[in-house]
């Protein structure tokens, strides 16, 4: 049988999917914080350059989060002092609290995500504060972003399932999720944290929150690969309207053959999607495939993404 | 983080979405015939006695195709001979000429399948015929199989894209499809050999076999995910009103880090989506995720299914 791979998929598009699709790319940020190896500061640097060479122009850098839980991205400040910004691409930085809101500022930012959970569990186990208390945390985070004029997105962790209590009932993301949005944050990016969700939930919560007036224009998707249910997920969310997805250069964050691979969708992956689907992205395939392959050398494993496997084999 | 797995998914229907699917097992023959390692008969037979035994009903078992190209499978009378067929399990064979068919009677069998292609490159390469010669090939097949009482399904490789001759028309796979269905086969697998195929492109296929009067409950998916797309790819089939899907145990027949993952979708991540969609399978997750886990310590290496590495980790 005949092994020579086509370079693109070709293309059709589909019933009640969109036209054109913003991804945001958190490798650096969500990607690394989940890798074993701490990548050197010179080494991301010139990640998030051949990312926003090969046309994404929305790169999640690093963390302010304490370098104590997570070391993977304790140079946050070294990381951003060394950017090089370029113009037309996004740079946004986790703040966890106030102390990461300053610096933030400090480091130039304009842009930044706050991360709230959904369940009360994951809100003492990640936050070490409940789900009501946490939007007294963020609110003056959020102000304060917005008086210095930064654009403010809001993650939600374990929006489908949750490790400790199970399913998450639709109502409970939905009231969570409005409040974030309500603190002043201009998006809400919907987290399956663990990965368990099938379509019948994305169509399920992405129709809550229609129901109580969320326009779906501020809504992006999430989805980790964990039970290899991302892409299939992100397909149906794209046919319920949402048009913001995040993923992860080359599946970083999780690890193609260890017992937990929890990793991202891999941005290859969901490009291959896109690109079939004559969703215009601006995304050179061929140039993230070679930074992915690139990264993975430096952290001395195989890419979890198909997409890099099969193309850069 | 908590990494506490959960057993099964939640569940929530999705619209569109059928209530029943046929699962069609393709481990121990397309699966297995891809490995490097030749698995000896004695795994061969715990492996489909397990597969049974997990809740599986369909269960291709072997090929009768030459031990010159596919060594892996060469001991099929062996397998047949030694294989406890419990009532209510299928087991078809590949066959790929009378030769076969002949070898499949004196074997016992009551289920075949025959494998044709939609393209001339690959009629030639896998084949060594033509896309009008083949049918030729297998008038005598199927007519001779229905006549010994058999049921016969048939494959057609290459229905998406095709490595040397790129995109795939629609009514080129049509037309072969319908071919063979009218030579007496009961069921037509329509494979992406290669694995490129996205959401538009299985929705207009799907099309072009209803306008062309071909009914959905007469067709079968088979993805491989060597760019990722498979499951996502299959949901859409699911929402086009497919109810038989192809798909192999853990994966099989990729492997999970090297250039060329170019295996069929696993079975235990299909059925991580149709349990959450609440769709009845009849299959038993736990004990089909230990048998692939049994499987790889076999083949010795890991799986390329989320779920098996998620759940057995």
């Amino acid at each position: 049988m005949g092994t020579r791979e086509l370079g693109l998929p070709q293309r059709a598009a589909a019933d009640g999917l969109p036209s054109r699709v913003t991804i945001w790319e958190v490798g650096p940020r969500d990607g690394l914080q989940n890798e074993s190896t701490i990548v050197p500061v010179e080494v991301k640097l010139e990640f998030l350059d051949r990312l926003a060479d090969a046309g994404l122009t929305t790169l999640e850098a690093t963390s302010f989060v304490s370098p104590k839980w997570v070391p993977q991205l304790a140079d946050a400040e070294q990381l951003l002092d060394g950017l090089q910004r370029r113009e037309g691409v996004r740079y946004p930085v986790l703040v966890p609290n106030e102390r990461g809101l300053k610096r933030a500022l400090d480091a130039g930012c304009r842009d930044i995500a706050i991360f709230g959970s959904a369940t009360e569990t994951f809100a003492q186990r990640n936050l070490n504060s409940t789900v009501e208390k946490q939007f007294d945390m963020f609110e003056p985070v959020v102000s304060g972003a917005r008086d210095a004029g930064m654009d403010v997105r809001a993650y939600l962790s374990m929006c489908f399932g949750d490790p400790w209590e199970g399913p998450v009932p639709y109502e409970q993301v939905v009231t969570a999720g409005k409040r974030l949005l309500d603190l002043g944050c201009s998006q809400l990016s919907l987290g399956d944290t663990i990965g368990v969700a099938t379509a019948g939930q994305v169509e399920g919560l992405l129709a809550a929150f229609a129901e109580a007036g969320v326009g779906v224009e501020r809504l992006a998707v999430h989805f980790h690969d964990t039970y290899g249910q991302a892409l299939a997920n992100t397909v149906t969310a794209l046919r319920c309207g949402v048009t913001t997805v995040d993923s992860s250069a080359g599946g970083l964050g999780g690890c193609p053959y260890a017992e937990s691979a929890t990793g991202n969708l891999a941005t290859e992956d969901l490009l291959w999607t896109l690109e079939g689907l004559g969703v215009e992205t601006g995304v050179d395939l061929d140039k993230l495939v070679a930074t992915s392959k690139w990264m993975a050398e430096r952290l001395g494993r195989p890419s979890p993404s198909r997409v890099v496997n099969a193309l850069a084999g």
